[in-house]
C-alpha cells in the first residue's frame, strides 16, 4: 500500500492556512475596490491612491468633475443595496422557518432508525467493528445541516454585500475608461469568489475536527454526518435560486414589456418604475443565488467524496492525509486562481473593449492549466501509490496516478463545457448569428431557431460529461465521479470571479443610464456587460456539469449506504423510478415559469399603472414608485417559491418512505439524466436570445447593421426571444441544478432511513 | 395448465375473417362516401341517394345551385391530391433506395452471427433443443423488414388518397349543414382507421403462417423472423412523420408569416401562394404520417409480444391460440370500433356545433368500455387459466385474469392520457385559457405561459404510464407490458378514425375559403376543425403513451434476446448509454425544428417574392404560382428528413456494434424516458398555442372578447405562439414516438449480432 509523502501534521496545518490565505486575499481586494470614493467627503486619506476619487481632475471625461452624478450613482447603489437586503432578509426568515423544521425531520427519521436508541452498530466496511449509534449520527447530520444553511446564507449574503459594493464603484470607474472599470468589477467578482472557497473550506474542515471530538476513530459515522453539510448547503442554494429567480426575472421581464416594447424608453431608465427592482434582483438572483449555488456543489461533491472514502482504505485505515485529499485539492485550487487572479489584474491592463472577453477566457484557461499541475502534486504527495475503494460492496484496487487521471478529466470537462457553452451564446460566432437572422421573419422563427439552438447545444457537453464519467468511473468507481466533480469545481474561486463580474457590470450600466451619465459611458458598461453575458452562460455550463457529476457521487454514495449493489432497470420498481424521476424537472420547471409569468404579468400591471396614473413620469418631470414595484416582486417571489421547493424536498422523502430505495435510486438516475439535459438547453437558449438581440443593437457587422438598428422588426422580434429567455436561463434553468443536487444529498442523508423503514407501500401490499 | 377453450381452427379462422370484415366495413365507409358528387356530371345513379348531388335543389343554403363552385372545389381537390401523390411518390423513392441499402445490412449482420452457417443452433428456452440457423433468421427477417415497410406505405398512401378524396366532399356537404359535413368527414376517417387496423392485422396473420412453411415447429426463429415486420413499419413511419412534419409545417409556418402577419389576408386565402402547399401539408403530415405511425406501434406491440411469447409455455407448448393471442386482441378491437362507429353515424345525429366534440369524444369512451368486455372475452376464451411468461432468464407463473388486468390498463390509461391532453390543449378548460389571456401582455409571456402548459401537462400521463407499466410489468413481466400497449392501441381504429378527421376537416376549410365559398361554410367547416384540432391532439397522445408502452415491451424482448440479466445502471457502461441516450431527443429535436425553420424561411422568401413581383396578386387579379412552393416544400423536406433519420438508425448499430449490449440497453432506456416526456409536453404546448388564437379568434366568451377580435394586439401574439407550436406539436413531437420505437425494435432485430459481435471498442482496450 504505502504511505502518503505528506505527513497528517502538515495536512492539518497547511488546509487551514490556504482558506486564511484565500480569505486575506479577498480581503485585499475589497480594500482596492474601496479606494473609489462613493462621496465626495470621504477624501482619499493617502491622497495618493490611483483609484482615488481625489484624482478626478486629472481625467479628460466630461461630467467626471460633476459632484451631483456621484451622489446621484450613490444614493441609487444604496437603492439597490438596501432592496437587495431586505429581500434577503425577509426570504431568509421564510427558509429559516423551513430550516428548522426539517432540521427537526432529519433528527426525528435519522434518529427513528435504530429507535433512537444509544447503542452501537457494526460498521459497513465490516461487520465485526462497531461504529457510533444511529442517534448520533441523527444528532449530527441535524448539525451540519444547519451549519451548511448558515454557511450557504452568509456566502449569498456576502456576495450581494460585495456586489451591490462595486456596481456604482465600476460606474464611476468607466469614466475614467474601460480598462479601469474591468478592474474594479473584476476585483470584486474575485472578493466574491474567494471568500466563498475559503470559508466553504475553512468551515468544513473545522466541523470535521470538532464533530472528531465525539466521533474519534469511527471515520465512517462522522463522514456519513458531515453530509448533512451538503444537504443544508443546497437546500439553501434551491431557495436562494428559486426565490432570486423568479424575483429578477419578474421585474426584468414586467420592466421590459412595458418600458421597452410598449413606451419604447431605453433598459435602465430611471422612468421606469421596475429599474430598481430589475437591479435588486441581479443582485439577489445572478449572485446571491450562484453563489449558494456553487457553494452547494462544492459542499456536496466534497462530502460526496468524503463519505465513499471513509468506507475506503483511508477510512479503515485511519489514513488522515490520503482520506482529506478532497480538502487538499480544494487547498491546491486557491492558490491556484490566486495566481491565475494576478494575471488579469496586475501582469496585463485592459486597454480596449475587444481585449475583455479574452481577458477572461485566460483566466479559464491559466486556471485549468496551473491546477492540472497542482492536482499532479497533491496526488502524488497526498495519496498512497496504491490504495482501496469501496465499489458497491466490494473494495477495488487504485493507483495514485489513476486518481490523478479522475480529477483532471473533470477539470478539462469543465473547461470543454464552458467553451462550448460559449460557442453557443456568444454572438461572436454563427449559431447565436443564424438566430440573429432569423428575426428577420420575425418572433416566430427567432423563437424555433433559439429552441433548436438549446437542444443542439447539449450534444457536446453530454458527451464531454460522459467520458468523464466513463473515465473515472472505471478508474476508482463512485470516489472516482466524486473527485472529478471536485476537480471541475476545483477552480471555483476564479469561476465565481468571472461569474460574478457579469451582473456588477450589468448593475454599473444601469447605475449609469439612471444617473444620466454619458452615452460614452454606458457604452463602456455594456461593453463589460456584454463580455459578462458570454462568461455568465460559461459560469451556468460550468455549474451545471459540476451539478450533473456531484450528483452522481452523490447517488453513488446513497447507493452505497442503502446498501444496494445493482440498481436494475429491468425491475419494474426502479424502470417506473426512472420515468417519473425523468419527468421531475419538467413539473419543476412548469412551476416556475409560471411562476416568472405570473409575477411579471402582476409587475407589468403596476408599471401600466404608474405610467398610466402619474402625470409627468414619461417625461421625467415626477418619480416613479420603486418601492412599490420591489414589493410586487418580493412578494411574488416568496409565495411562489414554496410549491417547486416543496417539491424538490419532499419527492425523496415521499418515494424513499412509501416505495423505498429501488424505486428512489430510479428516480434519482431519471431526474439526473433528464434535469442536466433541459438545464442546459434552458440555459443556453436563454443566452443565445440575449446575445442576438445584443448583436443586432450593437450593429458590429454588415450583417447585424442589416437587422437593426434598435426598434426595427427583427429588433422587436429578438426583443421578445430574449424576453422568453429570461426565466429559462435565470430561472428554471440553473435551478435545475439545485433540483439533480439537492434530491441525490437528500437521499443520501436519509438512506439509512429508507434503508431500515423505506418502501411501506410494497411491504402493505 | 389448462387448455385455452377456443380450438386453434377456430383461430385460424377467426383472425382473417374479421380482418376482413374490417376491409369490407372500410369500403362500406367509402361508398357512402363517393355518393357525394364532385362534378355535376356524375349525377347519383339511383336517383335516391340521400346525400347525392342530385338532390340540390331541395335546399336552402346559398350558393348550392352554383356549378361553378362545385368546379372549383373539385380543381382544388385535384390540385391536392395531386401535389400530395407526387410528394409520397418522391418521397417513397428516396426512402426505397435507403430501404434496399438497410434490408442488405440486416441480412449481413444477422447473417454473419454464425458465420453464414446453415446449422441448427439451440434454442434460447432449452439449450438441449436446435433452432433453424442465424442465416435463416437473416433471410426471413429481411423479408419481413421489407413487408413491414411496403405495408407500412401502402398504410399511409391509402389514408392520404382517402384523405384527399374527402376534404372536398366535405366542404361541398357543409353547404348543407354541419351534421351532413360532420358525416362525410367521420366517415372518411373511419374508412382510413379500419383499412390501416385490418391490413396491418391480416399482413402479420399471412406473414405468419407463410413463415410457417419454412420454420414449422421452431417457434421461436419464426417470430423473431417476425420482428423484422415492426422494424420496416417503423423505419418508414420514421420518414413519413419527419418529412411530412418538414413538409406540413414548412409550408404552414412559410403561408401563416407573410399571409396572416405581414398581408393580413386570411388563412387559406387563395391569394396566397403557400396555400396548396399547406393543405397538401396536412395530408402528408397529419394523415400519411400518423397513419404510417400508429401502424408502426401497433405492428411492434404485436411483435413484441409475439416474440415473448415464443420462449414462454405458449410458444413451448406450441399452443397456437394462446399465442395468437395479441391478434386475437386486435380481431376483437375492430368488432369493438365497428360497433362503436355506428353510435356516430347511425345511432346519433349531429344537430349542433357544440354537439361535435362531444360526439367525438363519446366515440373514445364507447369503444374503450366495449373493448374491456371484449378483452375479458378474448382472455377467458383464447388463454390456458395459468401459464408461464419468460422473464429475463426464467419463467413466470401467470393467470389469465392477470393478463386481462394488463391489457385493460393498458387501454384505460390510454384513455387517461386522451382526457388529460384533452384537458390541456382544448381551449374549454382554464389552461388554455389562461395562455391566452398572457397575450395580453405579448407574444413573450404567450410563449412562457405556453411552454409551462406543455411541461405541466407530462405530469398525468407520466402517472398513467408508470402506474400500467408497474401493474402490467409486476403481473406478467415483459410481456404484460407488450400486452398493454397493445390494449392501448386496441382501439386504434376508431383512434384513426377520429384523428383522421382533424386535417380532413382542416382541408375542408381552406377549400371552402379558396373557393370563394360564403362566410357560413367556412364557420361551419371552422367548427368541425376545431373540433378535429383537439381530437388530433387526443389521438396524439395515444400515439406517444402507446409508443412508451411499446419501446419498453420491445426493449423488454431485445434484453431477453441479447440474454442480459441485469441493466445496472451503478455499471459505467449502462449509465453513460442512460446519459446519451437522454440526449438524443434533443438532438433530434434540434434537427428537425431547425429544418422547418430553414425551410419555412426560403418559403417566406417566395412567398413575398410573388407578392412583390406577380402584378395584380393581392387584389386578387392574377393566380400566384402555387407550384413553386409546393416545389420547395417537396425539396426541403426530402433533404431535411436525412440526417435525422440516419441519427435514429444509425445510433444503435454503432453503440451496440461499438460499446456492446449493457451501453444500447442505457441509450434505449434513457432515450424513451426523455423522449416520451419532451414528445407530450411539445405536442401539447404546441395543441395550447393553437387553441388559445382559436379562442381568441371565436370569441366565445367575454374573455374571449376581450382579447380579440382578429388582428388586435393580442391576437398577433397569439399567432406567433400557433406558428411557434407547428413545429413542435406537427414534426419534432410526434417523431419523437418514432425516435423511440425505432431505436428499440431496431435493437431487437440486431440483437443477435450485438450479442455476438458487438461492444468491439471495449474489447479492443
Amino acid at each position: 500500500m504505502g504511505e502518503a509523502i505528506l505527513s497528517d501534521i502538515f495536512t492539518n496545518v497547511l488546509i487551514p492556512a490556504t482558506a486564511v490565505v484565500g480569505i486575506a486575499f479577498a480581503l485585499l481586494q475589497w480594500v482596492l475596490v474601496s479606494k473609489v470614493r462613493l462621496s465626495p467627503g470621504e477624501a482619499d486619506a493617502e491622497g495618493t491612491g490611483k483609484n482615488g476619487y481625489s484624482e478626478y481632475l486629472i481625467d479628460e471625461e466630461e461630467g467626471l468633475n460633476d459632484h451631483n452624478v456621484v451622489v446621484k450613482c450613490a444614493e441609487i447603489q444604496r437603492a439597490i443595496s438596501e432592496g437587495a437586503s431586505s429581500f434577503l432578509f425577509t426570504e431568509y426568515q421564510y427558509v429559516g422557518i423551513f430550516m428548522a423544521i426539517f432540521a427537526i425531520l432529519i433528527f426525528l427519521f435519522l434518529g427513528s432508525v435504530e429507535g433512537f436508541s444509544t447503542k452501537s452498530q457494526p460498521c459497513t466496511y465490516s461487520k465485526d467493528k462497531t461504529c457510533k449509534p444511529a442517534l448520533a449520527n441523527a444528532i449530527f447530520s441535524t448539525l451540519s445541516f444547519l451549519l451548511g444553511g448558515i454557511t450557504s446564507v452568509v456566502s449569498g449574503f456576502l456576495g450581494m454585500k460585495i456586489a451591490t459594493y462595486a456596481n456604482a464603484r465600476t460606474t464611476l470607474e468607466a469614466r475614467k475608461g474601460v480598462g479601469k472599470a474591468f478592474i474594479i468589477a473584476f476585483r470584486s467578482g474575485a472578493v466574491m469568489g474567494f471568500l466563498l472557497a475559503a470559508n466553504g473550506l475553512l468551515i468544513l474542515f473545522i466541523s470535521i475536527n470538532l464533530f472528531k471530538l465525539y466521533y474519534g476513530d469511527d471515520w465512517e459515522g462522522l463522514f456519513e454526518a458531515i453530509t448533512g453539510y451538503g444537504l443544508g448547503g443546497s437546500s439553501m442554494a434551491l431557495f436562494g435560486r428559486v426565490g432570486g429567480g423568479i424575483y429578477t426575472k419578474a421585474a426584468d421581464v414586467g420592466a421590459d414589456l412595458v418600458g421597452k416594447v410598449e413606451r419604447n424608453i431605453p433598459e435602465d431608465d430611471p422612468r421606469n418604475p421596475a429599474v430598481i427592482a430589475d437591479n435588486v434582483g441581479d443582485n439577489v438572483g445572478d449572485i446571491a443565488g450562484m453563489g449558494s449555488d456553487l457553494f452547494g456543489s462544492y459542499a456536496e461533491s466534497s462530502c460526496a467524496a468524503l463519505v465513499v472514502a471513509s468506507i475506503s482504505s483511508f477510512g479503515i485505515n485511519h489514513d488522515l492525509t490520503a482520506m482529506l485529499y478532497p480538502l487538499l485539492i480544494s487547498s491546491m485550487g486557491i492558490i491556484v486562481c490566486l495566481i491565475t487572479t494576478l494575471f488579469a489584474t496586475d501582469f496585463f491592463e485592459i486597454k480596449a473593449v475587444k481585449e475583455i472577453e479574452p481577458s477572461l477566457k485566460r483566466q479559464l484557461i491559466i486556471s485549468t492549466i496551473l491546477m492540472t499541475f497542482g492536482i499532479a502534486i497533491v496526488s502524488w504527495v497526498a495519496l498512497p501509490s496504491t490504495f482501496t475503494i469501496f465499489n458497491f460492496g466490494v473494495q477495488k484496487s487504485v493507483k495514485n496516478w489513476e486518481l490523478f487521471f479522475c480529477v483532471a478529466i473533470g477539470l478539462w470537462a469543465g473547461l470543454v463545457i464552458g467553451f462550448i457553452t460559449e460557442y453557443y451564446t456568444s454572438n461572436a460566432y454563427s449559431p447565436v448569428q443564424d438566430v440573429a437572422d432569423s428575426c428577420r421573419t420575425g418572433a416566430a422563427t427567432n423563437v424555433i431557431f433559439g429552441l433548436a439552438l438549446g437542444y443542439k447545444s447539449v450534444i457536446i457537453p453530454i458527451f464531454a460529461i460522459a467520458v468523464s464519467i466513463f473515465v473515472s468511473f472505471s478508474l476508482a468507481a463512485m470516489y472516482g465521479i466524486a473527485v472529478a466533480a471536485l476537480g471541475m469545481l476545483s477552480t471555483i474561486a476564479t469561476g465565481l470571479a468571472i461569474d460574478a463580474y457579469g451582473p456588477i457590470s450589468d448593475n454599473a450600466g444601469g447605475i449609469a443610464e439612471m444617473a444620466g451619465m454619458s452615452h460614452r459611458i454606458r457604452e463602456r458598461t455594456d461593453a463589460l456587460d456584454a463580455a459578462g453575458n458570454t462568461t455568465a452562460a460559461i459560469g451556468k455550463g460550468f455549474a451545471i456539469g459540476s451539478a450533473a457529476l456531484v450528483s452522481l457521487a452523490l447517488f453513488g454514495a446513497f447507493v452505497s449506504r442503502a446498501e444496494i449493489s445493482t440498481v436494475d432497470v429491468l425491475t419494474p420498481k426502479v424502470f417506473i423510478g426512472l420515468l417519473v424521476g425523468a419527468m421531475l424537472p419538467y413539473w419543476f420547471s412548469a412551476m416556475t415559469m409560471k411562476s416568472v409569468g405570473s409575477a411579471a404579468l402582476k409587475m407589468v400591471e403596476e408599471v401600466r399603472r404608474q405610467f398610466n396614473t402619474i402625470p409627468g413620469l414619461m417625461e421625467g418631470t415626477a418619480r416613479p414608485d420603486y418601492t412599490n414595484c420591489v414589493k410586487i416582486s418580493t412578494d411574488a417571489s416568496i409565495k411562489e417559491m414554496i410549491p417547486p421547493g416543496a417539491l424538490v424536498m419532499l419527492t425523496p422523502l415521499v418515494v424513499g418512505t412509501l416505495f423505498g430505495v429501488e424505486t428512489l435510486s430510479g428516480v434519482l438516475a431519471g431526474s439526473l439524466v433528464s434535469g442536466v439535459q433541459i438545464a442546459i438547453s434552458a440555459s443556453n437558449t436563454g443566452g443565445a436570445w440575449d446575445n442576438a438581440k445584443k448583436y443586432i443593437e450593437a450593429g458590429a457587422s454588415e450583417h447585424a447593421r442589416l437587422l437593426g438598428p434598435k426598434g426595427s422588426d427583427p429588433h422587436k422580434a429578438a426583443v421578445i426571444g430574449d424576453t422568453i429567455g429570461d426565466p429559462l436561463k435565470d430561472t428554471s434553468g440553473p435551478s435545475l441544478n439545485i433540483l439533480i443536487k439537492l434530491m441525490a444529498v437528500e437521499s443520501l442523508v436519509f438512506a439509512p432511513f429508507f434503508a431500515t423503514h423505506g418502501g411501506l407501500l410494497f411491504k402493505l401490499f
